[in-house]
């Protein structure tokens, strides 16, 4: 089954903005065995995109389009769908049935131009998107099938799934090879000492090829897998897996692909214990992340974000002397900001984190990139410093912040 | 001059890697006035690749081609090339000298697979790279003037400014169009209502375009324009930029595309103000935004992030009444947590949020998305209470994070 890609939009085809759609869909579309030969991109011009969908109608059998199918005129990809099949655009009922009912349902007033988005080529069926506004639609334009999506990533890629992939699946039929993909996660290893680790896994596990890809600052492998048994293909990844378990130890944070503020998130779950936050240079990551997993309210209790040197003896309860003799960076003052949270709050757990992001305030015993973080436990309270130079200040930012997570994992895994 | 581009390789092709080279060309050619209408990606296959340089070279004036220009058997672009010319491939001396002398100056030894690089179609003329070891060509092929370049981004970026922008230069000679791109944020205004407003543009301003791009939860307005005449052009921009300004008032953030978080930030520098933030269902991301920019320690002074009722009265001083009376999600109750971070930390404001950002947590009083907000300025405190509905976690939060700087946004420009 012979796949294309095309991406619409003024803000791709100028550059603006990075298409990372297109291999997503390309990722998904390959997973199950639909080869993907061309990826496309044209902008918001009725007449080039109507020319373009007509030479893929005729190049290839599947086609994944993304983007304008919002209420705006720059939206024409219904229209140049139209044209292309040589069809009207219609009121699709159920299309127009569903976005009535959305803004029912937010009590908000639906305009002349949402109205707009049910405007579908005569012969398409509608593709319900439940995260967004603007229905998708599948069309078959001469030979090819065309699955048009919206150019939102988070409701492409829920659309892939609800839509495409079901229906791919149906038009491949007793063909069927069996494709199976699996997603790990690790910290701590760079990507090259990941792959390292790894080299051997094509010459023990014949059917399973291995990816990697790094999802900063984590590292992530990626299992991908065909056969014509399932069963046996299933039993190679379990090996697979127990084997890569073996042997990344420590740096491998889920067999499930989870990210370390969930694995630290279940870890707090299943020890019944609760953490408690201060942060200087992290200036919040380290909670939204926590505070991005459904159900943190019962382990996450409180975060200081101390800027000042104030507000860390203040509110956090670090001694002055402390910050005067050693710096707001300093091991020392990185223990006793996670003891003044611990304490304040009654955690189980305090983590705390201080250093410089950058891009201004290094120095040089203290360049930027220099992170100290404290760890104030039931037990003890220990002290790290780690020196990273990822140049960005959002870099720094993110991996001081899972830096901070992953002390709190390894201690949770060992008490 | 009407400009495509193509990537090639099998790891774009594949989704293994997101194709960034494509947008970085785009910008560079939309900058100097090539008008880009088509991106293009085929993997590494001599006829895929041949059979689309000889689509391009009769549809485009200028073709940037990126990758396969190794030294292993998949590197098969100059190959392609020839074919697509109908050219024989032969050694360049310029390319072969510069090759050698490469390794001479590295004194390592030349493998037979590096002197394949300097293969070129009769016909090219050899592009020297003076950041890796492959070098580039162009060659024209019908109609139009092809650039082949590596696909290692800083080789690709380094060779676009060395050779490709300086030949268009020449290229365009007298029949220069000028092109000129602005982004302006927005928030507060669905895209759909945003869209509405500005339908007139392209009445008013018959030389510049305009597009919209959700960049939740802003909304970005981008208008591209072009022109024979650069100060006419430049005209037409500012008045249509204040023609926006008056249209969307309030509304706009920022007529340099800025975010929320460095809008706020930029008014608490002008304004030499300092905040304070209590958060709760938010969970650190305001903090996390507004630490995103450098230089906030000028205006940032402390976060208390307190998910639990004994944080919100222990440390940011709310009345266990308050929260026994009305809930923590309420606007007295935010009002209060505004007031006791602005308190405890002297800053000129205090802003709160509390609210339910789901899966779980909503009542049929309170539902998940309900958001109360609050803020202490010097002269008063105030409480605010919205409903949004984006079903999940992460955009509640976000939505709730920028709601909450809005309303500071919104008293700092009148203060």
């Amino acid at each position: 089954m012979n796949a294309e890609i095309l991406s619409t939009g003024d803000e791709v085809r100028t550059g603006a903005i990075v298409d990372s759609n297109s291999a997503y869909i390309a990722q998904q579309l390959e997973d199950v065995g639909a080869m993907v030969f061309r990826h496309n991109c044209v902008g918001d011009d009725l007449d080039m995109l109507a020319e373009i969908l007509t030479e893929i109608s005729h190049r290839a059998d599947i086609c994944v389009v993304t983007g304008g199918l919002g209420p705006t005129q720059d939206d024409l990809t219904a229209q140049a769908a139209a044209k292309a099949a040589g069809v009207e655009l219609a009121y699709d009922n159920d299309a127009l049935t569903w976005i009535e009912a959305l803004f029912a349902a937010r009590n908000r007033p639906m305009s002349p131009s949402n109205k707009k988005q049910a405007l579908l080529p005569v012969g398409a069926s509608c593709l319900v998107n439940p995260v967004g506004t603007a229905p998708g639609f599948v069309l078959k334009i001469h030979q090819c099938t065309f699955f048009f999506l919206p150019g939102v990533p988070h409701e492409m890629r829920r659309m892939i799934s609800d839509h495409v992939l079901p229906r791919l699946s149906v038009m491949q039929g007793e063909n069927r090879i069996f494709y199976k993909v699996k997603n790990l996660s690790t910290f701590g290893l760079t990507e090259a000492a990941t792959g390292e680790h790894l080299t051997e896994i094509p010459r023990i596990f014949p059917h399973i090829k291995l990816g990697l890809r790094a999802s900063f600052p984590e590292i992530h492998i990626k299992l991908y897998g065909q056969g014509t048994d399932s069963y046996l293909l299933e039993q190679e990844f379990q090996n697979a897996i127990q084997w890569i378990q073996n042997k990344l130890g420590i740096y491998l944070l889920s067999v499930e692909g989870d990210s370390m503020e969930k694995v630290v998130g279940d870890l707090l779950c299943e020890k019944r214990s609760t953490v408690a936050i201060a942060e200087s240079c992290t200036g919040g990551l380290i909670s939204h992340k926590l505070t991005e997993i459904p159900g943190s309210s019962d382990y996450f209790l409180f975060s200081g974000i101390a800027y000042s040197n104030e507000a860390k003896s203040n509110v956090l309860g670090v001694s002055p002397e402390t910050i005067a003799r050693y710096g707001a960076v300093h091991e020392i003052t990185a223990k006793e900001m996670a003891q003044g949270v611990k304490r304040i709050t009654g955690a189980t757990y305090g983590l705390s984190t201080s250093g410089i992001a950058g891009p201004d305030g290094g120095t040089e015993d203290k360049p930027v990139g220099t992170v100290c973080i404290g760890l104030a436990t039931p037990e003890s309270v220990e002290g790290f410093r780690y020196r990273f130079n990822f140049g960005r200040r959002s870099m720094n930012k993110e991996i001081f912040a899972v830096s901070a997570l992953d002390i709190l994992r390894r201690k949770l895994l060992v008490s």
